[in-house]
């Protein structure tokens, strides 16, 4: 099974200069699941480079509310927020989902580095402006069409970070619950079993025996939406 | 009257150096009201550093949905999300709410400037981190609360933007209607009144007679949705 489209991880959005660059100031670390690779208010000395395993990015209030912004993979970068910031914390929590290992990389010896460096920090540059053009996109996803749109338009990020073509459709390769997606469009957990079931009788998804998701017409998902059919750096879920 | 805080307009949070970079190598063009400086769509060869009047970022669906993302003031930064990219296009558009005038930076010609001098796109850089951090902590306020949350987080922000200090409150010293406001939160106009006039009842708020929104308890707006006491250049409307 090949991945439907070698989604451009954010390590392809970077020069191999760049990637090399980040190696050669990183220590390697493993992580465990359902460990925390950091947690939203620590203080913010690091940033990783995700090597193996899967990180959920995410955000939880203290009266229980939950919501999920990526699931990270291979060659993803996460703690990015905290960088070129005064007294840095973590605005986001970051939650291994499957064990792995980091690079990890101090902010303070990334920035000097940079600063040396123009094309380097250039490079870095483009990356942190298709980041901001995916959060920004984003909001436009979870609130031009309310909790339909959210929950569509996740399950079109997903099956393009974690899709595997097959011929009866796209099989979204990693096991989500449908608490997981409600997490991810700040929903309740009843109102996506709702849609869940809607979209299953119209047969534009299935869930195949292992709790995956495969969906059978994408373009069903897109038209409700007024899917604007952004590039692949921009409409992903990592 | 003076400003409630001088909020950190983008160009405070620029060094001098880069802001007379900006201004070394820009032009100045005048803008008038209910005019676009840019359409979403449109090839995007140039930003803005606004010297004078208002503009509206957002982004307006096929169907007539209409989302509103910042009300930019002198000294803001706009159509800075397609530095650093290929075959750049607008993701938003900016209409002028107010005569004024813009700086036009040609995005090439800084990009040149950045990668000689590193310092100075370390400044960049340390700008685009904010932007990030404040549009990421959008997403919270807007999702998670509800619409009840994404009208009262654009309350408390239009007050940091553009709050004045008052005996009795804090007044919002541009006029909305409710609708504008409603753009602001993907929310039906109905259903802001409906929030409004809730807040009226219980003394939050009151309306002057120009239209201003006057906030008596800012606090209980930011309690209602666990505000997170961010900084002000995160937590800003512009």
């Amino acid at each position: 099974m090949n991945f439907l489209s070698v989604r451009p991880s954010d390590s392809d959005l970077i020069s191999s200069d760049l990637y090399e660059l980040l190696e050669s100031i990183s220590t390697k670390r493993k992580m465990e699941k359902h460990t925390y690779l950091f947690r939203e208010g620590m203080d913010a000395e690091e940033l990783y480079l995700i090597q193996s395993g899967l990180i959920e990015i995410g955000k939880l209030t203290s009266d229980g509310k939950d919501l999920t912004l990526r699931i990270c993979q291979k060659h993803d970068i996460v703690g990015e927020l905290t960088l070129f910031t005064e007294e840095p914390r973590y605005m986001l929590s970051a939650k291994v989902l499957e064990d792995g290992e980091v690079l990890v990389i101090n902010k303070n010896k990334l920035e000097k580095e940079l600063i040396q460096n123009g094309a380097l920090t250039f490079e870095f540059m483009k990356w942190m402006s298709t980041h901001l053009r995916k959060i920004q996109s984003k909001i436009r996803d979870l609130l031009l069409h309310g909790k339909k749109g959210a929950l569509y338009s996740t399950l079109i990020r997903l099956s393009n970070s974690y899709g595997v073509e097959r011929s009866d459709g796209i099989l979204i390769n990693i096991v989500l619950t449908n608490q997981d997606l409600a997490k991810f469009c700040a929903a309740a957990r009843e109102s996506v079993n709702r849609m869940l079931g809607d979209l299953r009788k119209k047969g534009v998804i299935s869930i195949d025996e292992s709790g995956k998701i495969i969906l059978h017409k994408r373009d069903y998902l897109r038209c409700e939406i007024e899917c604007e059919n952004c590039p692949l750096e921009i409409c992903n879920i990592d």
